[in-house]
């Protein structure tokens, strides 16, 4: 099991986050590329923290929302979601090749990977803005949360010719068609003892226990955690301990 | 002789030049990458006419400053414009590339062109930003103004391997040392006729009339042009018949 | 039947919109206030225009998203509609009284207008933003769309104590319910002659017929005109010429 | 002697310094007016917080460049200074008086604030927009730094009716022309013992010990302190408990 975790999300004078604390215990970074977070000084130091712990790295494209942290649905065309993603995730590619790095896969950041899970129409032009950008030896990957509609995901994205990446989440409540209990409800985020019995659960049966108590089967690649406040990082740290089997 | 020029400098619902009318004319468009204009459609747009033209595509990149334009000097460390260079750089050239297009050179806009000409550090910055971007078959060149400063410049980009390539303006007065007049001054911009026998002189004589009179020989590979507003066009058409020959 | 009209949507280096050449025309302009357009210069502009031609001004404030030009709907909390609504009509109000102007109203631009009509909580905060605007003689007023919903637009207004404008537009196709028809649709955008013709009628019988062919009946008090083009100016000057009696 | 710091420096998502520690201590706050920080909710709720505790309010204006934090010189026209102080200020007064505060001076913010003191041709166009505001029962103060050309700076100021605030600066060393030392200088920024001995030196003497060992006289009307982290706002609550005579 795979860790991912959102990074470079500091702009300009605004630190946000301990990416130097995260970097060292998880897999992925999906990094900002300069429309919700993440300046191009940012961009740059993000990426040389990631080759220093040989940390594999992902885009992380938003809506054009910088005041609003990229957390504002917003309303594009088509034309605009796949020129906006094409124009981020090559922002940040060309800058990682350049540091000798390879881009992996993109992670939408925010309202638009809430608008990609909920609205087809903005999922099929991510997809067609991934399978679009061009120049590489192996596709992007798109990365996207695994529910109940994985099957139908896999075969739009196949259509397409674009490999997925599923996530899960450790620290967040699911329901039981596998979405995640809004922020706002009581118990939707867990505390770290929950964290890790959900990791393990995740682990050792594929499985988390629903709110309703059901357990939800769910097929995944990778585990997002989040690293922006010092408890985030120390949960980070115990579940890398506890899938290295401490 | 090349003619090059400045396009896709439109921004949102702002319309600027006119792309179509200019790309039959060009061999090289400088396009903008999203700091002082250029929006991601616009970018997408642009490189689209551009391949339709057949017409060698260039990274406008500018200081971030869509409200001035990029025509307002800015002070950037060099960490700074390495990091926003390599950025603007990156983006175009990904979406370049998803359409099939190579970037072919760098040409930096309004107030950081100027800088670069009058500043060594400026200069320095940008020239070791070119040289750091990588994954390309073929290193990009910077294209820059043919000054009486040419051999120092060449010199200073043979260091880190960067080509150079050097343009001159068809419709501006020059000075003695090569550098243009402040458009602020009057004579500062030829008309259509002082145009066309400054482009007939830089093609058969390698040189142009100085504002005192000398003549001053200029070794370039490019020549400037401007189609911002129907005039500019029509010029450019004009240019274009007389280096045909017509 | 007062004429209004959306003005200073230039921004920077680029320009939209005839200004000088509509402002003869016009009682009422709505000056963008830099979210969706208009630069602080712009505005500046605009308001010297204004008073030249002893035009009552209006705050056009939108979403924060200059590259949509405020077109593009956003999800906003309430607190951030109000904040944000208070920062742009408070940057407008002082740059006119600082040239001896008085705001007079509110009209939101785009998608934010878009928003009000249809959605409660989005007019209600914008009620309650307007209400809170303080340090003023009089109060200023709300300008929206005039609707077979206009009663129940009166009594949440006159709950806050904020005075409305309801308008109607001049080249636009109605539906029954008093909503224009969207633009893609054929026939939602009058010609010339139909628009002169629906301007009659307004001012004769306070009536539009809609796309059914049927009367509607709509109190209003001012009328929604565009100048963004030639053509549009052209228009404005016929229907002040038809309003004249002329 | 009052204490004035910089406030309102969040952004949207980002958060940065500790407004509501730093609040019970100063007498005057200078708030962002979201140009170089301070987004409108960050800018409602700094008022709000300025409201509890009496604090006087200033509009901290910058040039426009949020993620350079408005500390990288900018080339603006006059035209262009003047039109965007008024914008913000104006911004901030709209806001303020609607939460029944009265806006009472203008201190420029970073790169604008440097180039106001040593630039005359900024300095003017500054004092320019500080006249030009109207609408005030009081005119606006202008806040700068108490050099050995405050004499100068008084005298223009007078010429356009604009009241001024010279500040000192607790924390950092000066040189005999009462310039700071620039940071990257070794002891430019003293340690806690030495501002306490500095504030005490300028409550008793109205004079600061200069790098040089000469005592500078300064006269001057408010104290600027840093209140960005843990250790600042410490500083801030012992110079107050000194100033109270603690």
């Amino acid at each position: 099991m795979l860790l991912n975790c959102d990074l470079g999300e500091s702009y300009g004078n605004w630190a946000m986050g301990d990416d130097a604390g995260v970097m060292p215990y998880i897999d992925q970074a999906s990094i900002a590329c300069g429309f919700h977070a993440g300046d191009p000084v940012t961009m740059q130091r993000t990426l040389a923290l990631a080759a220093e712990h040989a940390v594999t790295i992902g885009a992380h494209p938003a809506y054009p929302d910088i005041v609003g942290f990229g957390r504002r649905s917003m309303v594009l065309s088509r034309e605009e979601i796949i020129a906006n993603l094409l124009y981020q995730v090559a922002a940040l590619d060309g800058m990682a090749r350049s540091q000798g790095l390879t881009l992996s896969y993109v992670k939408p950041h925010g309202a638009l990977y809430h608008d990609m899970m909920s609205d087809q129409s903005v999922r099929s032009a991510l997809l067609e803005a991934v399978a679009r950008y061009a120049g590489r030896k192996q596709p992007l990957s798109l990365m996207l949360q695994a529910t109940a509609n994985a099957q139908e995901h896999r075969a739009e994205a196949l259509a397409l010719g674009v490999p997925l990446l599923f996530e899960v989440f450790a620290d967040r409540c699911y329901d039981d068609t596998g979405s995640l209990l809004p922020r706002s409800q009581p118990g939707a985020v867990h505390d770290r003892e929950r964290t890790l019995a959900q990791v393990a659960q995740l682990q050792n049966e594929r499985a988390v226990t629903t709110q309703s108590g059901n357990s939800l089967h769910l097929e995944f690649d990778t585990l997002c955690v989040h690293g922006d406040n010092p408890e985030g990082v120390a949960a980070i740290a115990a579940i890398r301990e506890l899938l290295n089997g401490g």
